[in-house]
């Protein structure tokens, strides 16, 4: 397929073709970079007016009761669930991913606090998304109980680093760099033989590869739903938690969305059954509501097809960058095994930096992530096949031409 | 001004009168209910397309540097402070008022645990809005160090609650029910003297009633935007530390937002200099950019013409209903004394909650608290002296029929 018209041909039978559509994209940009922020859906527009006309404006705070508001995170996280393999009832989106991982890993500590007592390892890994390794930090710091975080990398892999003295593994199911999956199945099995409990953060996961909870025995999860859900900037996150925990302990978010009875205005904290003891406060209706029109198209493609075209265009996008910009310092940073692969891939470069920035000059919108990483994400819902390939002729010519090498392109902004 | 002619004459007089065409209001509804949400002002809708279709749509990633999404938390606090009393760079609007308790209660139980070790008391209200309680329960279960949390009521007064033992006082400036104010000067010169910090929840005065963070030497505050300051169903909080905390302690919500160099992608948090430190996650973009619709009319319309026009509204409200609906058994629920008093007027009815629901049915939204109150929210920028006649003489009328007494208006829904 390594011609621009193969690479039209093979668009021609994509079965996912036609979701392009659905969403409203600016013209003169390639976009790979749906792994950070997701792109629009044309109901969105609608949509928001909508919820601030009629339910908002219009409606007022009866809109809590006919309008659906109060209900939201719960109906938006059984819409959810089917894309991440869990059941009705068990999902909420809600607050931040930020958020939810406190959440969850004060409930497994707590749960294992009951079960296994003494241990206080938090484990995770060096590469880890920041903010993972942050709430991790600010928890133990909270607690003042002696918990320590472990990270494995390559001096310190699962299997040394899991022992007796692990409390909770907390782990991104795909790198927010390198695009690495973990098995979630065999990663699991194995944090539970060895007594503990798993938290999974689907942020680079859920909508871009089949992701199955249950099947896995997964114990928490959280993600985020503004990049390959495409909910819109900042729109809120999702929490999920194993049936079985959810009734054993509550989380210390103790807000009132999450009482039982939240408008009997009792001074007691009574946590809600299930899920709903998961939310906090008042959630941002506008953001939240929107989320369902992303949702709603990533149910309408199906994770399988969108699975199969995401490794067929990474399949790609790495045969062609080898091909066409071979003699480069790229360096590929994704497995090309497809088990081990998201549906992002990077490469490193010495000037990633300014090699983004050229491409993004040019409409060729990836981003770039300390050190050196260009990251390119390809989501079936809006790229082709020759998307695919007109991107890789930029970034050549970028490479080709030395384009990236200007005083321009190497002021670094606060967000990059 | 006991006739319908005296408070038309007295709206023709109203310096704010012009200020409700900057809302788009129901037809043929009466909204005593701004207290619980605030309504649409006119720019929102135009504000949200743009945020959808350039910033989001068209400019996608992008945005995050060119729109100033990254910065909007900071920014919009600043416009929020001159309204609370606080200097630039001292406010972020962020999450929810529920999640800045969190945090301002932990930075301040860890500062007293540095300057004032041993005391284990959370000072709070019986009366206070429960979410408020409900935080500090599932810190002090969090915490397992002994916590324990005190509530004044009628039978401990705060002078006589406030011994040695108490680490910080949590208190609502104006209570969400009854619509009382605290004395924030003197309760803080009290706490302070016994050795507390204060944190206040400004849910119900923000955009109320003036406020002075600073010349109360408060320590923490937090509060919301879609009561009194129209941002939005569920449009995220703010929370505000005194200068001489802020970078004492960070607060244990460590996410990445919060992190000083946040795209460094560091191991190790290090929490951002001054008030940024209180970000966690990524915020909703949508939801936060209506925030400044609503900000730019409190500013336009200034607190203390707000102030003055809200105690006429409530000192009419309170007259007319003890006139005009005499022999029906309602009690006042909220202080006459000006300075005691918020922007909302609150009374008591035996069958109060089927009242309401009569009311509304009448299109004179107010709400039900439980027990037995009926909440009237008296908010100058889309209300007058008419608008209170009105209500008030379907109040009577619907007393005086017994309209309430039907059983459609028996049932209760989830948010009443």
């Amino acid at each position: 397929m390594h011609t621009r018209e193969a690479c039209v041909a093979a668009d021609r039978l994509d079965p996912l073709a036609s979701i392009k559509n659905q969403f409203d994209l600016p013209p003169g940009v390639i976009y790979l970079d749906g792994n950070s922020l997701g792109v629009l859906p044309r109901t969105a527009a609608a949509r928001a007016a909508d919820v601030i006309g009629k339910e908002w404006g219009a409606g007022l705070i009866r809109s809590w009761n006919t309008a659906g508001w109060f209900d939201l995170p719960a109906r938006l996280g059984d819409k959810l669930a089917g894309l991440i393999g869990a059941g009705k009832g068990e999902v909420v989106i809600t607050d931040t991913t930020s958020l939810n991982i406190f959440k969850a890993l004060a409930a497994a500590l707590r749960i294992q606090q009951q079960a296994r007592p003494g241990r206080r390892v938090i484990l995770s890994e060096r590469d880890n998304f920041p903010t993972d390794l942050y709430m991790i930090q600010g928890m133990i710091d909270l607690l003042q109980q002696g918990y320590e975080m472990r990270l494995i990398d390559d001096e310190l892999p699962l299997e040394q680093a899991l022992d007796d003295s692990v409390a909770v593994v907390l782990l991104s199911h795909v790198n927010y760099r390198s695009g690495q999956m973990h098995d979630m199945r065999a990663v699991t099995a194995l944090a539970h033989e060895r007594g503990a409990l798993t938290i999974w953060d689907l942020a680079h996961a859920a909508g871009a590869v089949p992701v199955d909870l249950q099947g896995a025995k997964a114990d928490f999860a959280v993600g985020c739903t503004y990049k390959y859900l495409n909910g819109g900037p900042g729109a809120p996150a999702f929490i999920w938690v194993a049936p079985r925990h959810t009734d054993n302990f509550w989380q210390p978010l103790t807000g009132w969305w999450g009482h039982q009875r939240p408008f009997d205005m009792t001074v007691a904290y009574e946590p809600a059954g299930g899920i709903r003891r998961y939310l906090c406060g008042t959630q941002p209706i506008v953001s939240l509501s929107l989320v369902e029109c992303g949702l709603d198209i990533a149910h309408a493609a199906g994770i399988d097809e969108v699975r199969k075209k995401s490794l067929a265009l990474g399949d790609l996008f790495i045969a062609l960058v080898e091909e066409r910009c071979a003699g480069h310092p790229l360096t590929l940073a994704t497995p090309r095994e497809h088990a081990l692969r998201g549906s992002h891939v990077s490469f490193r470069h010495p000037n990633g930096f300014e090699v983004m920035q050229a491409l993004i000059a040019r409409g060729v919108i990836g981003d770039y992530r300390e050190p050196e990483v260009l990251r390119f994400g390809l989501t079936p819902l809006y790229l082709g096949h020759a998307d695919v390939w007109d991107a890789v002729e930029v970034l050549k010519d970028v490479l080709d031409t030395r384009a990236w090498d200007k005083p321009e392109f190497k002021h670094r902004a606060a967000v990059t």
